[in-house]
């Protein structure tokens, strides 16, 4: 059912960063065992310059708690493992240590599919801080791409005005895993099917597929190929034009198209796959059209994203369907979210309370936000985002009616007559799953709910206006007093 | 040992576009189970605007090759997909098929690790069509993103000039399978090492990595914190320095190397992670060295890739090493090579010779090279390549004096005086294994001696020279006739 049980069934431990064992090793001999943490999981710019993003890789994170354990070979490899300066880079005793392994900690995660926006802990983990460290690496690896495939998936199919997105990514992504990530986060995205067998068999994901450029080429001629398809395939008919010369394959497929007509049987639809696909759509649909075969649908590729769909249609290009591979599966032009899981509160054995800690940098937009932070997200009577505060538990002063960096009057008005929701739900709770798993439908419906309701001038790709996410007071004055801290001043 | 046979060990041969198998039910309906093809893998345009690529990925096609069969799972799953217009999509006696399905293909491939040009055929994959079609996906999977990681790694580590380059991108990469093949593929490019340690302990790869951010957050001040990492790893000992303020983490860093000194042990190294890596690298040296450290060494990290590496040489930054993540790891800023698979000869079961096939499309530069393809790589006499010619078996005239679309007389000189090298070598045979596998370090190996032979001047970022690849006289004319028959003429 997922990613984590069945690509890495045994070494799911090792799938991570070599410091995070070398950290491990150093609090278990430190004797930080009890020292607990708080680790948030936020990015730093909503992805594509657009003005939102889409949580997903949710789903998989307590199967991937509840999995991480260290077998006797993943042992045996790290006890060969050699320092530079020479000696087993690891101990015996914090061996024996990973030998009874198991994750203890809590995690509350941002609902999958729901939005998210810069700055806020999609994900929050808490506890020792040694297993904290320990699940850094895998966690970001899976909920670093799958927000950023959900995200282009949910534009790409927003410029698509309803009509069907096909995930062909498969070929162009990171191995079988990278494949499976694009069709799953793709499909939360908004995306209704995918040509990737596997994911449909693992997620229960419509597939879709016709043929390739080889099939009609394995024939002696084109109008033998698309016959022996039609045939093949009569219920589900889709004959791909460009092979040679589409204005031939029109007509080869027409030919086609009425003979299986005569059978009784209905030509689904054409492919498109190269060469100017506004012209040849129009072209091609006028032809079929003229033909008596108006119930033909149209489908194209060839390198598609947001912004040549959106162009297509600003052409009155004729187009039924889409299937979208490559710029889907590597995020062009972004194929990265920068994710990054950073430290915002350390408790020790012998603290009552959590000691909020931030990391400040010369760069000032890396600065993180302290504390155990919950995201309220206001909402007003029908249910559309008006903002979201970042509130600290322990610093929280209970004014709901402003935030620190959102200073317009405008927003603050909206916010006053809005509902604050907790949007960070526990979904691990002592290393195990907390409550039942949402499904993947549920994670689509949830996008594309939280999408409706999203301000148009948020979603729109040119420019969108900035979503509001501030601190709430309480906060923002903790962040402050930390920083001159720290700084010594 | 490899990709296939620990991630997908029962159901690699659904890791496919569902094309590739209504395709199949196609030619087995269609009674062609004999129809023999001949595929090509190869991509367009180098990448990165560069004048190379590093063919990689290739060792692990025999396995996948191999392992190719579909379990009674995945024969489950296909039996219920349901096609569009209702019904099974897959017939039962075509299932049958596949239960006892295995590779019967011959496979060719440029040696892992050398290098590869635009429209070359890096892998030649014949055998029954049906077979081919089968493949076609998870081939594509697997070396797409391998040779685009393999040739970023080596700009990368060209840039560094001698200094270590360390993989640091699992966490930015496609589920554990992306971060297996950026550390894999890195490694061969160039890389030193690794920080994924399942990459680790699968291929072998050096691992290396020291703290993060979070340890120095977790304890009540810098210095207690690089106390304790100093303790816990004194012989690998690489301390962050960028935590809060990077001159207080020198002297912080310093006052530990004294005390390391002490004792008998040596600071081995401190990292900087953000601000002004030029300015920065050069202050923390300066203080070392007047602080009697002059042996502790400097590395950084934070979104490099080969331009800000040689723009931190070109400002004379006394850097040691490098952490190289984001960018490498997704390829940035072209995450896709474009590779394709395109069949190139049929032969049915009545022919004696293969037909020469080639796909047309209104693109130009989509036309695909036809006939059953060798590269001859010319070679001077201190084994410098010299230009590539791509021969077809049937038409080959044997002239290797001139090749089509080549014509600078400077290069025709030089071709004259070389020797031509088959740069294809078979590594399946009858869909088994054929030889002894390389291995990852004879890949390395093979990918740093051939960028050494290679011309400066195709190698340089800027404007790089073409490398010369032609075709042999006998194809071109056959490219010219096929395309004419195509298009009627």
């Amino acid at each position: 059912m997922s990613l984590t049980d069945r690509t890495v069934p045994t070494d799911v431990a090792l799938n991570t960063d070599l410091y995070e064992l070398t950290m491990a090793q150093g609090f278990w001999e430190s004797g930080l065992m009890d020292a607990q943490g708080c680790f948030n999981v936020f990015f730093r710019d909503n992805p594509f310059n657009g003005g939102y993003a889409i949580a997903c890789g949710i789903g998989q994170i307590a199967e991937l708690v509840e999995n991480l354990r260290f077998d006797e070979e993943s042992i045996a490899y790290l006890a060969g493992i050699q320092a530079p300066g020479g000696g087993p880079l690891f101990k015996q005793g914090f061996l024996d240590y990973l030998r009874t392994f198991r994750m203890h900690v809590d995690v509350w995660a941002i609902p999958e599919g729901d939005l998210v926006f810069p700055r806020e802990p999609m994900v929050r983990v808490q506890g020792p801080v040694i297993e904290c460290q320990l699940l850094e690496t895998a966690l970001l690896n899976l909920v670093n791409f799958q927000t950023l495939v959900a995200t282009k998936a949910s534009r790409v199919v927003r410029a698509a005005e309803g009509h069907p997105v096909s995930d062909f990514g498969l070929r162009r992504a990171q191995g079988p895993d990278g494949g499976l990530a694009v069709a799953r986060a793709s499909y939360i995205g908004g995306c209704t099917s995918t040509s990737n067998v596997l994911a449909g068999k693992i997620y229960d994901i419509p597939v879709f597929g016709t043929h390739a450029h080889s099939w009609v080429m394995a024939f002696p001629t084109e109008l033998e190929a698309f016959r022996a398809f039609a045939k093949s395939s009569p219920k589900n008919c889709c004959l791909l034009l460009d092979t040679y010369d589409v204005h031939q394959g029109i007509r080869n497929a027409i030919t086609v198209g009425k003979e299986m007509e005569a059978r009784g049987e209905r030509l689904a639809a054409i492919r498109i796959d190269s060469g100017d696909l506004a012209k040849l759509s129009k072209e091609t649909r006028a032809a079929f059209d003229e033909a008596g075969l108006p119930y033909v649908k149209i489908s194209v590729s060839n390198d598609l994203e947001e912004y040549t769909i959106q162009s297509l249609f600003a052409q009155g290009a004729p187009i039924d369907s889409f299937g979208v591979g490559t710029k889907l599966a590597t995020c062009d032009p972004q194929p990265s979210l920068g994710g990054v899981y950073k430290l915002s509160a350390t408790r020790s054995a012998d603290d009552e309370a959590w000691r909020p800690v931030m990391k400040l940098s010369e760069q000032v937009y890396k600065r993180t936000i302290p504390g155990i932070q919950q995201i309220l997200r206001f909402e007003d009577a029908s249910g559309c985002p008006v903002g979201d505060m970042i509130v600290d538990e322990a610093s929280d002063t209970g004014d709901r009616t402003a935030m620190v960096d959102i200073i317009d009057p405008v927003t603050m008005h909206r916010l006053a007559g809005a509902t604050p929701r907790e949007l960070l739900v526990p979904i691990v709770s002592d290393g195990v799953r907390a409550g039942e798993p949402n499904t993947i439908l549920e994670a689509k419906a949830r996008c594309k709910d939280a999408l409706m309701r999203l301000d148009p001038a948020t979603k729109r790709f040119l420019n969108p206006q900035i979503y509001p996410v501030g601190l709430e007071r309480g906060l923002a004055d903790l962040r402050q007093r930390l920083a001159l801290e720290e700084l010594g001043a």
